[in-house]
C-alpha cells in the first residue's frame, strides 16, 4: 500500500538548510535540464510530497512519518503531555491503529502555543524559517537589478509585470518577512503540536498560491487504506494541505493514519465526527459532544478546523429563496439546529472557548462559509454576505487569543461575480487570509467540474485568495477515487500557477519559460520534465512517435516535419544571420 | 463509420420553421425534463449536430449531408455554375471521393454574393433569419418585465446582471439586428455559395459564444476516414465550426469529405496545401500557387480561410528576442518567405486580388494571428501588436469589397494580460469578430492546455472574443485523436458558457438554473440530462450507487444520507414551515 512512486533520474531529492535553525532541512524537487553551451541547468520546484518521494527514506505506514518538529516542540517547553486520550483508549479495545505511540500534547497552562503568538513576540520559529526557504524554491540567482538587463530583457520584465492588487509580493521572502505577516494575521501555518510530522507550509496571499485536496470517506463508499493512499497520492500531485472529511465508519482509525502518514497539514470539519456521535439526532446534537470531539481531533494532530460559526439564527431566512439553499453540510446541519432547538448556534455563543482549545494546540480555523452559494444563481447574496461579515466579527476575536485564521470563500460564482467576493473578504477580514472552493463558473458541467472551476479557481487566486480548494471531476456526483484526485490537483496545480503568473510572483514564471525554451529547442526530455505531469505528456507524445530518435525530432506529429512553426523559425534566424555574415 | 449516436428518449431532435422564409428550418435539441406540479418542462437547447442525431435523417457520408441551403442561393439568380473544378478532374482519374456530383458555383461577372453585402443592401436573407431563430434557442416565454418579478427574483436579476464590457446583447435576437450586424461588420455568418449542406451559425460578440474544433491529418499521422469520423464527433459535442488543417497526404480528398459531410462552416488555412503543392520549397511558393489554390478551395466550399496577411516583412526583426519565435505554421512560412526572397508578404501585397476571389464565393476572411505568442514570456508583444494593427488595415480594405472578416489572436497570454488583447484587438478592427486559440494561461502543463486554456478562453470569451478556437490535451505533443476531440470541445463549451454567463446573454442562466433545482431536488435524470456530457455524469454517479431506485435518492456517495446539504435544507424549510403552522 505504501506509494513510493519512482523518481526519474533527470529528477533529484534536495534538502536546504536552515541558518537560524540548523535542523531545518527543507525538501525540494531539482529537474536537471540538458546542458546548454556546457553549463549544467538545473529548476528546483516546490514539493509537498514529503519523504515518500525520497529514495533514501524509509516509508513504513504502519511505523507513520519521522516526527521531524518534535524536537522544535520539545524546545520551547510550552506543553505538557497528557494521557488518556481517545487513541489510547481505542487502541486498548483493540482497534485497528498505526503501531508507533503517539502520546498527545498540550499547552502548559496558561501558555499559548500558537505560531502567531510566537510571531507577535517577535520570535522566529524554526517552522517560520522552514517556508521562507521553501518559498523561495532555491533560487540560486536573484533576478538581476533592472538595470543590469539588456533592453530586450528591460522590456519583457517591464511588459510581463504582474496585477498583484494589493498583494504584497517580496522578491525574496526572509524568515523575518514570514514572523511579520504571521503576527499581522495575513498569513498561517498550520502546524498543530500532535501533528510533528508536518513539514510546514505557509498560507497568505504573499506567498505562493496553495492547493488543498479533500479526501475521506462517507457512510457510502471507501476504507482506510484506500483514503491513505488517496493522501499520499494528492501529496505526490501538489497538494499543500490535505482535509479528511470522513462521515462514514471508523472516523477516529482513519484520521489517525492519515496523520501519522501525512508530511501535509491535515483539516477536519470536527462537526462531522460529533455529529456521526449523536447518530445524527439534531435533538441531542450540542456543544458538549462538539468540545469533546474538538479535543479528541486536537490531540490526534489535526492542523485546521472549519467551523461554521458564522451561520447565525436570522441567516437562514436570508437563504430561503435560494434555487439550492444551504449547500454545506456544517452549514445546513448547523441551520437545523438553531431551527430545530430556536437558539443561536451554540459554535457562535462558544465561540471563545473554542479559541482556548485551538490556542493550546496551535489549530488554525478555516471559518466556514455555511451560506456559499451552491449554483450561480444563488451566488454573492444576501445570505452569503451575512455570514462574511460574521466572519470578520469572529476573526478579530481569534487573534485576540493569538489563534491563527483563514476564511472559507465560494463555491458557485460567474466570472464577472468573482472579485467581488475577495474584495469584500479583504475588506471584512482584516486580509486574513482567504480559502476557497473553487468558484465553479457555471453549472452545467457535472463530470467535469474541475475544469468549470480551474476557470473560477484561476481568477480568484489571481484576485487574492491564498488557497484553493480543488474540486474533482467527481464533485456532485459520488465520492472521489484516485483518479478523479489526480484530476482535480492538476487542474489547481494549473490554476494556482496561473494566478501566481498574474499576481508577477517572482519565481513563477521561471518554469514557464524554461518549458517554453526547452519546446523552442526540441529538447522534447527536459519539456516533459519541467511539466506538472511528465508521464501524461510523455505518454502523449508517444501515442505517435514513440521511438527514442523522436525525441531530438525537430517536430511532432501535431504538424509533422514541413509545418513545424518552431523548426521554420529557427531556420529564418540562420537564413538572417547568414546573409548578415555575407553582408558583413 | 457513419455517426449516429442514439438520442435518449428524454431528447428530442425540433425544427423551428421561419417566418420571413418559409423553407427556414433551424434544428435545435429539445430536453424533456421531469413534470413538476403537473406542468410539462423542457429546455431548448442550441444543437450542432446537424442530421447525424435526427432518427428521421438517413445519413450515408458516401453521399453527404443534405443541401439545405441550395434552394436559397439558386433563388439569388446572382451565381453561376462553372466547369472543370479540382474535384471533377481529380474524380476521373479515380481519387476517392464522395458518390455525388458537387458542381462549384461563383459569383456571376461583378456581382458580390456574401452576406455582408446583401446586408448593407438591407436584405434578410434566409441565412440571417436562420441564425436569428437559431440564436433564441426557442425560448418560448422571453423574461418577464422587470416590474412584473416578485421582490425575491427582481434581487437576484439585479445581483446577477452580466459584466458585457460594452458588447450589445439583446433580450431577443431579431433577424433584422442579425442583418444590421453583418452590414457593419461585427459579426459574420460563414457560408459559402459552395457548401450548402451547412447550417448558418453566426459569430459575433452580441451572440452566444461560438467554438471552433481543429480537426486534420499532418505527413505523420491519421487519414480520411478517421477525420471524417472526428468532425462529426466534434458537432456532437458541440462544435460550431470545424478548421480542417491537414497538411498531410489527400488534402483535397479528404477536405472534399469534411465539406460534403458538414453541418457547420469549415474553414482552412489554404497556405498548407499551396506550400505542400511546391514541396515546401519556400523557393519556389508565391502568389500563382496560393491564387489556384484559393480558388480549388473556394470550389469545394470551404467557408473561412485563414490569411496571413498581416505578417510584414519588417515585423519579424521584433520577434527575434523571443523564447519561441513565430509559433503560428502559416506565420512562420511567411516570414520565412519574405525574409528568403526579400519581399514584402505576397498575401499583403496581393491582398484586394484575394478579396475579389473571397466576395465571388462569400468566404469570410479569418485574418491569421501570424505573429502570435506561443509562450507567456513573449505574450503581448511589439511583434504581436504591430499585426493586430495591419489586422486593422486590411479589415477595412476587406468591407470595402463586402468580404466578412473575423481576427485571429493568441495564443499564451498569462490572464493579467489578457483583457489588453481584447481592448486592442476592438479598437484596430472597428469591432470585426475576434477569434482566439485559447489562451493558455500557463506554460507549465503540457498534456493538460485544454484547461491551462480554458481558464483563459473563458476570460476572453467574457471580455469580448466571438469564437473560441479549442485547444485539445494533445497540444504541443501530437495530433489529438477522436478522445482528445472530445475532451477539448467540453472543455471550450464551459469556457464559452461560462462568458455567456458572465456577459449577461438573456438565455444562458436557464440552463444552469434548471439543473441547479434538478439538482437541489434530487431529479438525478433531469440533472443528467441537461448537464454537457450526460453520459459521463449517469457514469460517475452511478460507479457507487448504480441501480436505479438511486436515482430517486436523496443523497450521492459523496456525502451520504446524513450528511447531504441538500435533503437537510429540505428538512428546516419544512420544520419552518410546520412551526409556522402550528403558530398560525
Amino acid at each position: 500500500m505504501t506509494q513510493t512512486p519512482t523518481t526519474s533520474p533527470v529528477e533529484e531529492k534536495i534538502y536546504v538548510s536552515g541558518t537560524i535553525h540548523k535542523d531545518v532541512r527543507v525538501p525540494m524537487r531539482k529537474i536537471n535540464l540538458r546542458p546548454v553551451e556546457g553549463q549544467e541547468r538545473s529548476l528546483c520546484v516546490y514539493d509537498t510530497s514529503g519523504p515518500y518521494t525520497d529514495p533514501m527514506a524509509k516509508v513504513d505506514i504502519r511505523k507513520g512519518l519521522p516526527r521531524i518538529r518534535e524536537g522544535w516542540i520539545e524546545a520551547r517547553a510550552d506543553t505538557e503531555f497528557r494521557s488518556g486520550d481517545v487513541t489510547s483508549a481505542l487502541k486498548k479495545i483493540g482497534s485497528r491503529m498505526p503501531e508507533m505511540d503517539h502520546t498527545a500534547r498540550r499547552a502548559l497552562p496558561r501558555r499559548t502555543v500558537t505560531q502567531m503568538h510566537y510571531a507577535k513576540q517577535g520570535t522566529i520559529t524554526p517552522e517560520m524559517e522552514f517556508v521562507a526557504i521553501r518559498e523561495n524554491q532555491n533560487r540560486a540567482i536573484l533576478r538581476k537589478r533592472f538595470e543590469e538587463l539588456t533592453p530586450a530583457e528591460q522590456e519583457r520584465e517591464t511588459r510581463l509585470q504582474g496585477e498583484s492588487f494589493g498583494a504584497k509580493l517580496q522578491e525574496y521572502i526572509t524568515p523575518e518577512f514570514v514572523r511579520d505577516e504571521i503576527a499581522k494575521g495575513r498569513a498561517i501555518i498550520p502546524a498543530n503540536i500532535n501533528h510533528p510530522e508536518t513539514e510546514p507550509m505557509i498560507i497568505g496571499r504573499n506567498f505562493l498560491v496553495k492547493v488543498n485536496a479533500n479526501i475521506g470517506n462517507s457512510a457510502v463508499s471507501s476504507g482506510i487504506d484506500e483514503e491513505v493512499e488517496k493522501l499520499v497520492w494528492a501529496t505526490r500531485w501538489g497538494a499543500d494541505t490535505v482535509m479528511d472529511l470522513s462521515t462514514g465508519k471508523n472516523i477516529h482509525e482513519t484520521r489517525e493514519w492519515i496523520l501519522r502518514n501525512s508530511p501535509v497539514p491535515i483539516g477536519t470539519v470536527p462537526l462531522y465526527q460529533a455529529f456521526e456521535k449523536v447518530n445524527g439526532k439534531i435533538e441531542d446534537f450540542g456543544w458538549e459532544v462538539f468540545r469533546q470531539t474538538l479535543i479528541e481531533q486536537a490531540e490526534q494532530g489535526v492542523d485546521y478546523f472549519t467551523i461554521h460559526a458564522g451561520v447565525l439564527k436570522d441567516h437562514a431566512a436570508l437563504a430561503k429563496d435560494r434555487v439550492t439553499g444551504i449547500v454545506s453540510r456544517g452549514g445546513s446541519i448547523m441551520a437545523q439546529w438553531c431551527s430545530y432547538h430556536n437558539k443561536e448556534n451554540f459554535l457562535y455563543t462558544h465561540y471563545e472557548e473554542i479559541c482556548e482549545i485551538m490556542a493550546a494546540y496551535d489549530i488554525c480555523f478555516s471559518l466556514g462559509d455555511g451560506l456559499r452559494p451552491g449554483s450561480i444563481a444563488d451566488a454573492n447574496d444576501a445570505a452569503q454576505f451575512a455570514e462574511l461579515e460574521t466572519l470578520g466579527e469572529l476573526t478579530k476575536l481569534a487573534w485576540k487569543h493569538d489563534v491563527q485564521v483563514m476564511i472559507e470563500g465560494p463555491g458557485h460564482v460567474p466570472m464577472h461575480m468573482i472579485k467581488e467576493n475577495v474584495d469584500k473578504q479583504l475588506e471584512c477580514c482584516d486580509e486574513a487570509p482567504f480559502y476557497t472552493l473553487g468558484p465553479l463558473t457555471t453549472d452545467i458541467a457535472p463530470g467535469y467540474d474541475h475544469i468549470t472551476s480551474a476557470i473560477g479557481a484561476g481568477m480568484i487566486g489571481w484576485f487574492g485568495t491564498a488557497m484553493l480548494c480543488y474540486v474533482t471531476p467527481k464533485e456532485h456526483l459520488g465520492l472521489p477515487n484516485k483518479t478523479d484526485v489526480k484530476d482535480g490537483m492538476i487542474a489547481y496545480k494549473i490554476a494556482a500557477h496561473a494566478a501566481d503568473l498574474a499576481k508577477g510572483h517572482p519565481s513563477a514564471r521561471d518554469r514557464d519559460d524554461m518549458l517554453s525554451y526547452a519546446r523552442f529547442n526540441f529538447h522534447w526530455e527536459d519539456q516533459f520534465n519541467l511539466s506538472l505531469d511528465p508521464q501524461t505528456a510523455r505518454k502523449f507524445h508517444d501515442e505517435t512517435l514513440p521511438k527514442d530518435r523522436h525525441k531530438g525530432a525537430h517536430f511532432c506529429s501535431m504538424c509533422g516535419p514541413s509545418f513545424c512553426s518552431m523548426r521554420i523559425s529557427q531556420d529564418i534566424a540562420k537564413q538572417e544571420a547568414a546573409r548578415e555574415a555575407t553582408q558583413g
